[in-house]
């Protein structure tokens, strides 16, 4: 079920009420979303969040509640509620499909319709598609931290509220974290669920053997047993090894140990040496506690022994330096055919005026090059001069050999979606791809390289006498 | 309507599956919820989010679609989904009531009833207790540093998730944030709701001052102008002042002006200047642009002219070092009768043992002195030693002329709530007295002082006993 169709700010509608007294409002205009800073203090973010956005663009209206509520406001007045009760999107969307790995700076999402439906629909365009950003960037991070080890979610009781949680686990699947703890996600999106227990499971038993023992018993073939609710080496591994034994006494294996507290890097080495030395080389350690991707390196370059990662709150709140939210933001362009600017005396915080199309430029190798912004039917390629979208503008050629592809398609026309949501494996797999088309250093998770957007001739001609225009007159 | 029932993770449920195989499930269980850290680098926290949470667990059931998914996993036998599809909340839910300020290390909420229950809400009372008390306590912060000007709510573009973004304003009212941009919190919630206006808006003219005028003539008795879209002084603050002009010709007063970007100190100094220089002394200066308490702090300390401060994404998103979530716990203190601890080998992460009552000592001016926890049962007051909850626990009396009140009520009972939820306004109103009562240091927003929470005789005696047991055991 899409969200309410008030997850909007009072703005819109004021904003709206006043297009609406001048006649305003059936002006065609044009709306792009982009973010100036990619999340993480990285050069990348996976796009994520366009299935749900779409549904709440179609589900918009204001229902019998939503306009006495808005009535009882006493801002508005009786032809605009009416008005408001017709109003549905009708407008268009283009994008980049979900999945797409894009860069600050570009359009990756434009609306185009009447001033009205292109207008209100800002905070929750922006909600849901800044959120599933955010986390389908910090699982990608994770995932590429870990590989070829890999991550579960476990984030759903950290998770920013009920529906933060099933979102955030929808994204971090985007963004490769397939397996998560959380049933609701399991049961709405079909990924794969995944668990072991808690020190509740172990206090529960007068010892911890009795504990693991009990647990083998309910669940041989997909046993793993928490082992710190004691002391990790002295007890708990022991005690895993013996059980280990009883099991394969039975035919069944223990599938692994979980370590969640303590020096990670140093006990999952331990608990390797140990469980080896046992002849348990194929049991599992999975290791939790207050990961990320910088943690996970950290437990790599000391040499941990770590089969599987548990990630729970800094992935699903998208925690971190440079993250928490992605500052995405829904700018005008372009109203009645003209285009439009917003000066900023914070540097980066201009926009780019028009309708665009942004290109993606590909080596013969199939890694990406950069990205080209246009304006809607200006032909660019290789050998054509583009400048940096960061002011004051380098510009060097599209090189040769290369060639562009459009990175955007049209999901929504008039209104309707044109074609039905892909699965979320399919979204994940594309990601996948996309991020294998990135150099090395673009994709270093710390003091990456950044990855070039650039202006086409005409739309940084334009930009910069839309400058000059805004600055003299 | 509550979240859905499968808000937990699939270990809940494994475990609970072990213990019905084993006839466990019905053993009477205590479970403590509590933190170890005050967010935000702070020292103290706002409970919230205990209505929603008390929701989900009076609405608690596994439906037809639930158990036909948790059936497709095939991790459980018939004769447990049968019980599960009977399964109810019944327990008791003893908690201190919504708004009160808590402290680390005190179990700020228990649930007592079988096994069974007490164990699979974890996740979900987790989620919603967590993230809006992490809300609620930023909230206060910035409240705090921005008193006596007011703080506008505008996060719901920025917030996680949709259903984030309605709980994190429902937390940010409980912390003091009154005010919201978000409608369906509004609606849902009866806030007041505020705003401006778009940079779309001034957009969307020929140029500024037509847009401030068309504004105006739309509201002119609450028109607010975002006066950035240009060049603030130069163009924004004189156009204001034109508007403000043309408005009072008509009887109307221009209610204020909205800085988004620069420099916020020194252009709210300046529009100040510039403002009442032209006889508008009354026009109220809104700001905004990625606030929190401490940007408030040093807008305020560079002497900026602010009277009303827009804060989103940060308050929306608990965002801030020692923020992104509240790492709140819940643990098994006792079952059948016998108390549980767990030990660890991180400092800190042990837990308390046995059913236990909170007492608030307070003082005869009425500040917080501090709290006490004691077994269930156990009497304290003034003279007792108390020791600190932190090991090696320093130990003094509770002083002389105190009195100890009971911090925690029963909120729930047999499943049942004791009483109907409380207003917003009510909770938010318990939480500003409560913070009245705290000293300034305990307030303060960087390095505050720590706040007593001590362990009743009894309650340390236990603790030091099952230690000592667990280390030759």
């Amino acid at each position: 079920m899409a969200p309410p169709s008030l997850l909007m700010d009072l703005y819109e509608l004021t904003m709206l009420a006043g297009y609406f007294e001048r006649g305003m409002h059936e002006r065609p205009a044009t709306f792009d979303f982009f973010f100036r800073e990619a999340p993480f203090q990285g050069a990348y973010a996976v796009l994520a969040g366009l299935d749900p956005a779409l549904d709440w663009l179609t589900s918009l209206r204001f229902d019998e509640s939503d306009l006495d509520y808005l009535e009882s406001l006493r801002l508005f007045k009786g032809p605009f509620l009416a008005y408001l009760s017709a109003l549905r999107f009708k407008g268009t969307v283009t994008a980049a499909p979900e999945g797409t790995v894009v860069f600050p700076h570009e359009p990756v999402l434009s609306v185009e319709g009447h001033l009205a439906e292109a207008q209100i629909v800002e905070t929750a365009l922006l909600n849901i598609v800044n959120f599933e950003t955010l986390i389908a960037t910090k699982a990608s991070r994770v995932v590429r931290a870990a590989s070829p080890s890999k991550v579960i979610e476990f984030g759903a009781r950290r998770a920013q509220g009920p529906d933060g949680a099933l979102s955030a686990t929808r994204a971090a699947a985007i963004g490769g974290v397939l397996t998560t703890s959380h049933l609701q996600a399991g049961k709405a999106f079909g990924l794969p669920v995944a668990g072991t227990q808690a020190h509740s499971w172990v206090m529960s038993f007068p010892n911890e053997i009795e504990a693991f023992r009990a647990y083998a018993a309910a669940f041989p073939d997909a046993c793993v047993l928490l082992v710190d609710t004691y002391d990790t080496l002295k007890s708990g591994i022991p005690n895993a090894v013996a059980i280990a034994k009883e099991l394969e006494a039975k035919g069944s294996k223990l599938a692994g140990v979980r370590l969640d507290s303590g020096d990670l890097a140093s006990l999952s080495r331990e608990a390797r040496r140990m469980l080896d030395g046992a002849g348990l080389d194929y049991v599992k350690i999975l290791a939790s506690n207050e990961l990320d991707e910088h943690a996970i390196q950290s437990i790599r370059t000391e040499g941990g022994c770590v089969d599987l990662y548990g990630v729970g709150t800094r992935l699903a709140t998208g925690d971190g330096p440079g993250g928490g939210a992605l500052g995405g933001v829904y700018k005008l362009v372009e109203i009645d055919g003209k285009p439009r600017l917003k000066v900023s005396g914070d540097p980066g915080k201009g926009t780019l005026p028009g309708r665009k199309r942004v290109w993606r430029v590909v080596r013969e190798d199939g890694l990406f090059e950069m990205d080209v912004v246009a304006l809607d039917g200006e032909e660019v390629g290789p050998g054509d001069e583009v400048f940096d979208a960061v002011l004051p503008p380098r510009h060097a050629p599209i090189p040769e050999g290369t060639r562009l592809q459009d990175l955007r398609e049209v999901l929504m026309e008039g209104g309707g979606r044109r074609s039905s949501a892909s699965a979320l494996t399919a979204i994940a797999r594309r990601a996948s791809n996309e991020l294998r088309c990135l150099s090395e250093g673009t994709l270093r998770l710390s003091d990456p390289d950044p990855y070039r957007v650039t202006l086409s001739p005409k739309l940084h001609g334009l930009r910069l006498r839309l400058l000059e225009e805004a600055r003299t007159g």
